[in-house]
C-alpha cells in the first residue's frame, strides 16, 4: 500500500534560524513531488507534551501521509528514534512519548530507525530532524516499504505519555488543563461527552473549580455568550471543555499552567 | 470561467498552535493540487481593520484564486459567513469587513454560505476557519460554480468598514495612521496623490503634525534620505505615505496608535 | 543548463505584514510550477551579518535553484542589486555582503541586475525583495539565462563580509560568537577541525575564555553530557563548536553578543 506522497512537520525548531528549511531542503532533494505541511514549529523548546496535543488534535484533519515530529531533548543519547505505522499514516521521531497520543490504540507497527543507509552522512549528533527523520519521511513518502527503516518491535513497547487525567463521578468532571491556544483560551482534559453524564448543556451555568478558586461560568457555543471581557465555557473545535474570556484572554486572566486540575459541575439553581 | 487553483489564507490564529496547518490539510484532503500561499497568520487577535489592510495591500501581487480570510471575533454568531466573486478572485470569509477594503468599488458578486453539504460534519461553532471557510475554498479551487456555495445575495449590503480619514485641502493633506509594519514604518492613509496635490516633491521636507507634535521631516525616496537614526518621510511601496527612522523605529519613536489623525504640508521655506 | 525549478527565501521582512505573502505571489505568477520554500523571514531587521550566517549553513541542505536573499537597509541607495552563479545555484539580493559566506571561493560569475524589463512596473524604492528580486528569481527558475538579469562584473568585486574570526597556535583555538538558536546555543567561529588540532576530543573538559570569565565545560555529544542545568560544549550540526545547556538557554546564561571573543584550549589535567 502506498501512503499519501505528503509529509508533515511538528517541531521545537522555531522560525528563526535556518533549521526548517533544512528539514524541507532534505526532503526535497530526495523526494521532489512531496508536499510538505507545517503543523508548527514553536513547540516551547523541549515541551514533549505540549507536541503531542497539538500533534494528535491536528492529525485527523491532514492528508494522510507520512507525519514527522521532533521535540527531542534527548537527542543523540539512548532514546530510540522510531517510525509507527498506523493505517494510512505513518509517525517518525523520537521514542519519547511525542507521538503517543496521536497514535490508535491498536493496529499499530512499530520499526526502530537502524537503517544508517537511509540518514544523511555523517549524521550529527544533535540534528535528527533534518539527518535522520526527514530523509527517512522523504523515502517513506516516495513510496519506500516501512520495513526498510528498520528492525520492528513490539508496538506496545512504545513509550506512552500518560493519559491526561479525566474521571466522571457523582455529577462532577474532574480534569486538567492542557494546552492555551494563542487566543488564550484554556483548553481542558474534560470532553463533551464528560459534560454529557455530568448533565451540562448549553445555556446553563458551570461550576469549576480551579485551584482555591471557584467560578460560575456561563456554558455557550460561542464567544459572545458572555459580556466581552466575562469570562464563559464551551466545547471547543476538538470536543474539548475551554475556558475563554469573550474578546480578552482567560489564560492570562486565570494563570493556569498545563496540568493544573480542575473540577467542573452544573451549577445548581441554589448556587445563583 | 475556472480560477485558478490557488487558496491564500489571511488569519489571527497565530503560528504556535495546529489551526493553520489544519485548514491546510482539510484544503488539501479535498483538493490535493491546490497551491496554498500564507498572506500572514499573525493578524492581532480580533483587529479586524489590521486585517483588512493587509489583505488589501498584498492582493494585487498574490494569483489569481480564492482568498480565504478569517479575522472573526464574531465566529458562530449571526454575523454572515460569506464568497464574494470579483473578477478572478473570489475572497471568502465572514461578513464583518475584513474584506471590504480588497473588493473593487464595482462588479462584485455576494454569496452567503449556507450550502452545509461542502462544510465539515460536524460543523464546530468556534472554528470556521477549518470547518467551513477552508472547505468551501477548496472546492471553489477545484472548479465548483460560486452559485453552489449558497443563496446570492446584494453586494451592496456587505458590511464595509470605514474608509480610511482622508482628505485634501488648502495645501495640507489630513490622514490617519493605518499599520505600523516590521520595521517600525508608520504608514499614512495619505497617498502619493494626495502629497502631489499638495505640490510635495521628494528632496524637501514636509511639516507633519501628530496630535500636539508638529515635526519637520526630509521627504526622500530611500531610508538613507535621513541621517542613520533620523526621522524621514517617503512613500511607501503600497503607494502611501509612510514615517520612518533611517536604521531605526519610527513607530517606538512616535507611539502612535493606529488611526490616530495625521496632517501633512509641505515646509514652508521661512520654517527652517 | 537548466537550473532546478526551486527558489529559496530568506529576508528580514517578519511574518506579521504581508511582506512575503506579496514575494510569493509576484513568483507564481510569473512561473506557477516553482517551488518556494522560505530559509527564514526573522532575520533581525537589519541584520547582514546575521543572514550571512543563516544562508551560508542552511543552502547545503537545500535543493539547487534560485535563492534570493534580502537583508537590505540600503535598499534604493547606489548598492549593488546583483545575481551570482555558483555551480547549480544563483544567488540573488543586494550586494552588501550577505551573500558572500555562502558563496563557493571560485567559480562564480556576477551580474548586476540592470535589465528593469524583468522587474516589476513601477518599482517601489524600498521593496526591491518584491520588485526586483523576486521576479528576476522566477524568470531565473523558469528557465532564464543568467546573462539576460544584467550586466556581468568581475565576481572579485563583490561585497564580502569579513570572515568570523578564527586563529589556532600554541594549543588553543582563538574565535569568536556567530550566533545564537532558538534553543539558546551558542555557536562559535572554531571548528572541530581546530579542535582537532589542539587536541580536544569529546569526553573531556575544555577550559573556554568569553571575556575576563574562564569556563571549564564537559566536551560532549549530545546535550546529556552535562547534567541538566549545566554548562557543555559540542560540534554542532554545522561542524562549529558550541556551548549549550542541558535542557536550559546558554544565551541567556552567558549573556555573549555576536562577535564577542572566544578562546578555548584542552583542560590540563592540574587544572581539574
Amino acid at each position: 500500500m502506498a501512503l499519501t506522497n505528503c509529509v508533515t512537520l511538528l517541531t521545537d525548531y522555531g522560525l528563526e534560524d535556518g533549521f526548517v528549511a533544512a528539514c524541507h531542503g532534505v526532503i526535497s532533494r530526495i523526494s521532489p513531488s512531496t508536499r510538505i505541511v507545517d503543523i508548527t514549529h514553536l513547540v516551547p523548546p523541549g515541551d514533549v507534551r505540549r507536541g503531542a496535543a497539538i500533534l494528535a488534535q491536528t492529525v485527523p484533519y491532514l492528508p494522510e501521509g507520512v507525519h514527522v515530529a521532533v521535540v527531542d531533548p534527548g537527542v543523540g543519547t539512548a532514546r530510540r528514534a522510531v517510525a509507527v505505522a498506523a493505517g494510512d499514516r505513518v509517525f517518525v521521531g523520537p521514542d519519547n512519548g511525542l507521538l503517543s497520543w496521536a497514535l490508535p490504540d491498536s493496529g499499530t507497527r512499530a520499526f526502530e530507525l537502524t537503517n544508517s543507509k537511509l540518514w544523511l552522512e555523517p549524521l550529527s549528533a544533535t540534528f535528527h530532524g533534518r539527518d535522520m527523520f526527514s530523509p527517512v519521511a522523504a523515502h517513506l513518502a516516495a513510496g519506500l516499504d516501512i520495513a526498510a527503516v528498520g528492525t520492528e518491535f513490539d508496538a506496545a513497547d512504545l513509550v506512552m505519555l500518560p493519559r491526561p487525567t479525566r474521571r466522571v463521578q457523582e455529577g462532577t468532571a474532574d480534569g486538567e488543563v492542557l494546552t492555551c491556544d494563542r487566543f488564550g483560551n484554556v483548553q481542558l482534559s474534560v470532553t463533551a461527552d464528560d459534560l454529557h453524564r455530568i448533565g451540562a448543556v448549553t445555556g446553563t451555568s458551570l461550576t469549576v473549580t480551579l485551584g482555591r478558586r471557584t467560578l460560575t461560568v456561563p456554558f455557550g457555543e460561542t464567544f459572545a455568550s458572555a459580556p466581552p471581557g466575562e469570562l464563559m465555557a464551551y466545547v471547543d473545535s476538538v470536543g474539548c471543555l475551554a475556558l475563554a474570556v469573550n474578546s480578552g484572554n482567560a489564560a492570562q486572566r486565570l494563570g493556569l499552567p498545563p496540568g493544573a486540575h480542575v473540577r467542573v459541575s452544573v451549577t445548581s439553581p441554589s448556587m445563583h
